[in-house]
C-alpha cells in the first residue's frame, strides 16, 4: 500500500515557466486518488536535507494557477550539486517522511541527483519512484527536442535583438549583445529570429560550438561594418579559444567558480566590455556599445512563449502520470511529432544525467557566424504567438535641390 | 499662400513609441487640406543639412500604422547637437525646399535646435512654424507631467526588476541592476513599481538626485542583506559623488564623450561590475551579480505601455494642429488633468530648450534610497494595461521529523 506522499522540488537557474511544471505536478497529483499529500522542498535539494518542506496540498488551485504564470522558482532553488553522501541524506529524509514519489525539476545536474537518489532507494528496496522533469534555458538536455524554459528565453533574446537592431539602425555603430549559454549556443542563436529584413542584425553570431579567434572576429566585424555601415553582433558568454579557455576569463583577475567547478560567466559585463574595447582600439570605430543580457533573459516578467508555458505544464503533469501509472523512475522528455506538435516520453535517468547537448552542425552555417534555415524552422514555432514584428518606412527619396 | 510643405525628423535616443509621434504628424498632416507634401529627414538634423529627405506623402497609411507600432526611430536619428552655423545650414535647406512647417521629435537638445532654427527664420521674416515634439525615456523635460517614451521604458524597468527579484528570491544573493538616466532618476525609480510584497526588491534605489557615497552604500547593502538574506539594488548610471563626478568614471581609463560633451555612461558594464566587486570584497558576500540594462530598456520589442503609445501619437497630432491653426512656434507639452487623463499645451521653446528636469523631492523618500507613494501614484497609470503580476506560494510548513 503506497503512502500516497509525493515531494516536488526545483533546482538550478529559474526560468519563466518553471512554475508551470510545478503547478502541473501539484494539480495533476491532487486529482489522483492514490495521492494523500503533496510536499514541496524549499530551495531544491538543500530544502530536502534541511527538512525545509511545505505542504502544497494546502495551497488553493487558484493560487497555484497564478504562481504557474509567475517566472522564477516559487519553491526557491539551489546551485548545490549533491554527491553520494548528500544524496544519501536526501534519501534519509524521503524515507523519514514516507515519500514514495520524488519529482525534481531541473537540468542535467538535477537529473544526476535524481539518478543517485533512485539508486539509493533501489539498494534497500525502498519503493521510490523518482522522476526528473526537464527545465533549462540552455536547451542542452540530450534526448529532448527542446527543453521547457528555453523557448521563453529564446523569445526574449529574439525580441531584444529585434529592438537592438532597430536602435542600431537609427544610431549607427557596432552593438555587441552577450547571451547566456556556457556550452550550448541555442540561446545565442535565437538572436537570429529577431531578423526580418535581409540587412537586419544580428549580422554576426558567435557560438560556443565553434572556436573563437579574436583576429577573425575583428575581420568579420570590419567587413560587416563596411557593408552595412553598422554591425549588430550576438555573442555567447561561453565562447572560447582553441584550447577551450573561455574568452571571458582571459582578462578577469580572480575567477569565481560554482559548486560544479564551473567558471562564473554571468553576472558581469566583462566579456562585452572586452570585445567592445578590442573593436574600438583595432578598428577605430567610434560608436561601439555592448550589453550583457544577464539575468533579464531568464527572469523578465512579461515575455513568455505560450507554447513554452503549456509544454512546461505538461511535462509536470506527465511526470505524475509516469510515476502513478508507470513502472520505473526516469526523465520526462519532449519529442516533436509535427509542425508543430509534441508528445512526451520517459527516458532512463542514465540517458540524460550529467550529459550536455550542444547545437547540431545542421543548425550552424558553414561560415560559423550565422545559423541555418533548419534552425529557423526548428525554433520559430517554439517562440509562440504574438511575437512583435518590425516595420520600416519604404524608401521614397526626395530629389536634392542644393546639391552640396 | 503657404507652400503646404512640412518636414519631420527624429533626434536623440530612440524610444519604443517615437514612431507613434512620427505617424501622428504624418497622418494628421495628410488630412489637412493646406498640406501638399510631408517630408521626413533621415537621421535627424544631419539628414536635413545633407538633404537626405524622404517623401512620406507616398507612404501608405497602413504601413505608417505598422511603423508606429515598431520601436526605434524609423527615420533614423543622430547625436549631432547643432550650433548656430549648423542651424543656419538647416534653415537654408528648409528654405530651398520651401518647407514652412518643421517638426522635430526629441529631447531638450532637440528643443534647442528647434528654437535656434525658428529664430533664424524669424530674423529674415521667413514664414516658418517650428514645433518641438517631446520624447525621452529620461523624463527630464521641464513643463511636462511626463514625456512620451518614458512610460514604456519605465514598464520595461519595472518588469525587469519584478523578474530579477523573483530570480534573486530563488537563488539568493545580491543583485545590482544599472538603469539609464544621467541626471534624472525617474527611470531608475520605476524599478520600485515591480515590487508587490513588502519584502520584494528592489530593496535599495540609488538616484542621481542624491549624492552617492560608497561607504554608506555598503552599509545599506549589509543591513538589507542581513534583514532579507538577499538584496536587490537599482542604481542609476548617473550616480555621482559630492563633487558631481560620476561613479562610473572613477575607474574607467579612457572616457568617451559625445558631441554634447557628456561622458559616455551607457554601453558598458563598468559601473555594475565596480559595485559588485566592492560588495564582494568589503562585505564578503559570495553570490553578487550585476546587470546593466543598457539598450534593452529603450529598444526592447514587445514591452510598450498602451498609455504611452496613445500619448506619443497624440503629441504628434497636436503638433500639426498647433502648426496649422496656431500662431507661433513652440514645444508640445503633456499636462495631467485627471487620474488618469491628459491634455496638451504649447510651451514656448525657451521654456524647455536645454533645460533638465530632475526628480522632485516629494518623489524621493527621506532616507534617499527609496521612492514615495506620491511617485507610485504618479507612475502607475503611465505603465498601461496588462502589467505582469507576480504570485507566491503561501507558507504551509511541514513539521520536521528528523530534527537535525
Amino acid at each position: 500500500m503506497s503512502s500516497g506522499k509525493i515531494l516536488v522540488a526545483q533546482g538550478g537557474g529559474p526560468t519563466a515557466v518553471i512554475n508551470q511544471s510545478l503547478a502541473g505536478v501539484v494539480l495533476e497529483a491532487r486529482r489522483h486518488h492514490g495521492v494523500s499529500l503533496v510536499y514541496g522542498a524549499r530551495h531544491g535539494v538543500r530544502g530536502i536535507v534541511n527538512e525545509d518542506l511545505v505542504d502544497l496540498t494546502r495551497e488553493t488551485s487558484h493560487n497555484l494557477e497564478m504562481v504557474a504564470g509567475t517566472p522564477g522558482s516559487a519553491l526557491g532553488s539551489t546551485r548545490d550539486k549533491p554527491d553520494l553522501p548528500y544524496c544519501q541524506e536526501i534519501f534519509q529524509v524521503l524515507k523519514a517522511h514516507a515519500i514514495e514519489h520524488f519529482f525534481y525539476i531541473g537540468g542535467n545536474d538535477s537529473a544526476d541527483t535524481v539518478r543517485i537518489v533512485a539508486e539509493e532507494a533501489h539498494k534497500v528496496a525502498y519503493p521510490l519512484r523518482a522522476i526528473h522533469i526537464p527545465k533549462t534555458i540552455d536547451n542542452d538536455l540530450v534526448g529532448n527536442d527542446h527543453t521547457p524554459g528555453f523557448p521563453s528565453a529564446a523569445r526574449f533574446v529574439a525580441q531584444a535583438f529585434a529592438g537592438a537592431n532597430l536602435d542600431n539602425a537609427a544610431l549607427t555603430g557596432v552593438y555587441v549583445g552577450v547571451v547566456m549559454g556556457r556550452h550550448a549556443g541555442f540561446l545565442t542563436a535565437a538572436s537570429a529570429l529577431g531578423k526580418k529584413f535581409p540587412d537586419d542584425g544580428p549580422h554576426l553570431i558567435y557560438l560556443p560550438e565553434r572556436v573563437f579567434e579574436i583576429d577573425r572576429f575583428l575581420a568579420d566585424v570590419k567587413a560587416m561594418y563596411e557593408r552595412h555601415g553598422r554591425c549588430v553582433i550576438a555573442v555567447s558568454e561561453g565562447i572560447h579559444d582553441a584550447d577551450g579557455a573561455p574568452i571571458a576569463t582571459k582578462l578577469a583577475a580572480d575567477i569565481e567558480k560554482d559548486a560544479h567547478g564551473n567558471v562564473q560567466l554571468s553576472g558581469n559585463g566583462a566579456l562585452a566590455d572586452l570585445l567592445c574595447e578590442e573593436i574600438k582600439a583595432k578598428l577605430q570605430i567610434k560608436r561601439v556599445r555592448g550589453d550583457t543580457f544577464g539575468y533579464l533573459q531568464r527572469s523578465f516578467v512579461g515575455c513568455v512563449s505560450d507554447v513554452d508555458a503549456r509544454e512546461a505544464r505538461e511535462v509536470g503533469e506527465k511526470a505524475v502520470q509516469y510515476a502513478m501509472w508507470g513502472q520505473s523512475s526516469g526523465s520526462v522528455a519532449v519529442r516533436r511529432t509535427g509542425f508543430y506538435s509534441v508528445d512526451y516520453t520517459l527516458q532512463t535517468l542514465d540517458a540524460v544525467a550529467g550529459k550536455t547537448r550542444t547545437m547540431e552542425d545542421e543548425f550552424i552555417s558553414a561560415c560559423g557566424t550565422d545559423i541555418t534555415d533548419a534552425f529557423r524552422l526548428y525554433l520559430r514555432p517554439l517562440l509562440g504567438s504574438g511575437m512583435a514584428d518590425a516595420y520600416r518606412l519604404r524608401p521614397n527619396p526626395v530629389a536634392k535641390i542644393l546639391q552640396r
